[in-house]
């Protein structure tokens, strides 16, 4: 596969565009070539854009400091994790009052006054990749909630992450466990769910058919937006690799050495920003 | 319905009694009326009979204990519990190091030199409704050793219990949770399961046909045994409720009043025990 695709067409009609970060944006603590010049095409392009991540661990100020650390300036307000997609999803659905099952600093992108007491009765109960948070009497807690009428919403469903030191559960497994106990299915709002892609069109006011999603997964990237009625644009940085792609029943719209090609996918736009849709 | 039930007749066949302990020989701390009756009828009458719990927090020593205390004298090896159980499967599977993740004292039940120290990798993780004992780390523990090839092995898959301040959680919901992480089913070796009630008749070297499970429950002790190949007795003590064998599609194949009524189900046997097998 040569290093460098010279075949990028432009995809028509694009207005926005959703981008992966891990993988496609930087890698560890290193910008991806070219990720800083991207940047500025789609601020200088005038397209909406939004930065995905499927960490339920950080804030998006936490976020958004580590992408200035290593010179990507992004506002706040252009991060879409799935907290945000929580928080969104609930003030939409009027559930105002929630418990929360998280680790790190995530929990600051819910609005203060949501979180309930430990002697109260919450609207919702909302669980992330957790880590140590996860104890028996935290998930009793929970199942209480949940058996006295309160929704499930889970940021994500996976099964396990890659830890420093060796696999560990991620909160599928205690997802799965909540939904056993009760009988209740959770909303997963995190990708690659319908519901975190639509709500991250909602937050740019965008239709599916004006935006294109750019991702290292083909399964939860591509696949995801292509699922909720978007194109999906897979990069060959981060977890890309050839044989997975070979594999996959899934078929992007484009396939691009890396974010830099970005502005060879959007151009069509520049020329034509206001003019036809897909 | 009449307080006494003098329609009992005789179940032809009867070798061996499978008797549920709790809402049977006792509720509370106290023997149900006629029970020590019954321990004596099964004594001298030449029958196998085990005592049959779900319970995983307890020894069998300490079930004996508590039966010793209301004055039913049953011998340790007459009492049947999902660990009792679990260490006849994986001695027949040759499954002899084992995690456990357990609370109360049901671990003196397994063979001792079956425990791994925390950084071996076991044959199987046995779990059961350990409380407390679920924490993060113990729960990726056993992950990490089921996705090194460990079995999952479960005591029980109930999905809550009553404790005194409330709901909680049983076994079920954390090997929901494994299952979920690993994609691994687990073996439950507690009742329902075909597989505790086979390890039971194992246990007495009884066949099916030769067996009447007693208990108060509908589902797992009556429907349970039958689906074993047993007949199963309900009696109307414990947590028997009319209406529920009134909706329930189990036909238990005999109702008695209490355990009481036992001599009256096994006297065809006491004439006749070494005859006829149904």
């Amino acid at each position: 596969m040569p290093l460098t695709n010279t075949d990028v067409k432009p995809l028509p009609g694009i207005r926005g565009f959703l981008i992966d970060l891990d993988g496609v944006m930087y890698t560890g603590d290193t910008p991806v070539d070219g990720a800083c010049e991207a940047l500025q095409f789609l601020e200088e392009g005038g397209f909406s854009f939004r930065f995905v991540s499927n960490t339920t661990r950080k804030s998006r100020k936490t976020i958004a400091g580590h992408l200035q650390k290593m010179g990507l300036s992004v506002a706040e307000s252009r991060i879409f994790t799935p907290a945000i997609a929580a928080a969104a999803h609930l003030c939409a659905s009027g559930k105002g009052r929630i418990r929360l099952l998280l680790t790190g600093d995530a929990e600051v992108d819910f609005p203060r006054d949501f979180r309930v007491r430990k002697s109260d009765d919450p609207d919702a109960v909302v669980i992330g990749d957790a880590g140590d948070v996860f104890t028996y009497n935290s998930l009793n807690m929970a199942f209480r909630d949940l058996m006295q009428g309160a929704d499930l919403i889970a940021l994500e469903k996976d099964r396990y992450w890659m830890a420093q030191d060796g696999l560990s559960l991620s909160a599928g497994p205690f997802v799965s466990a909540l939904e056993y106990a009760t009988g209740k299915t959770a909303t997963i709002v995190g990708k690659p769910s319908k519901a975190f892609f639509d709500l991250a069109l909602h937050d740019m006011g965008l239709t599916c058919n004006q935006v294109v999603m750019i991702g290292d997964d083909i399964l939860t990237d591509v696949g995801g937006a292509q699922r909720g009625g978007m194109r999906g644009v897979l990069v060959r940085t981060g977890k890309f690799r050839p044989e997975v792609l070979h594999n996959s029943d899934i078929r992007p719209d484009l396939v691009i050495d890396s974010i830099a090609q970005i502005q060879r996918i959007g151009v069509a736009d520049l020329d034509n920003r206001w003019g036809m849709d897909l």
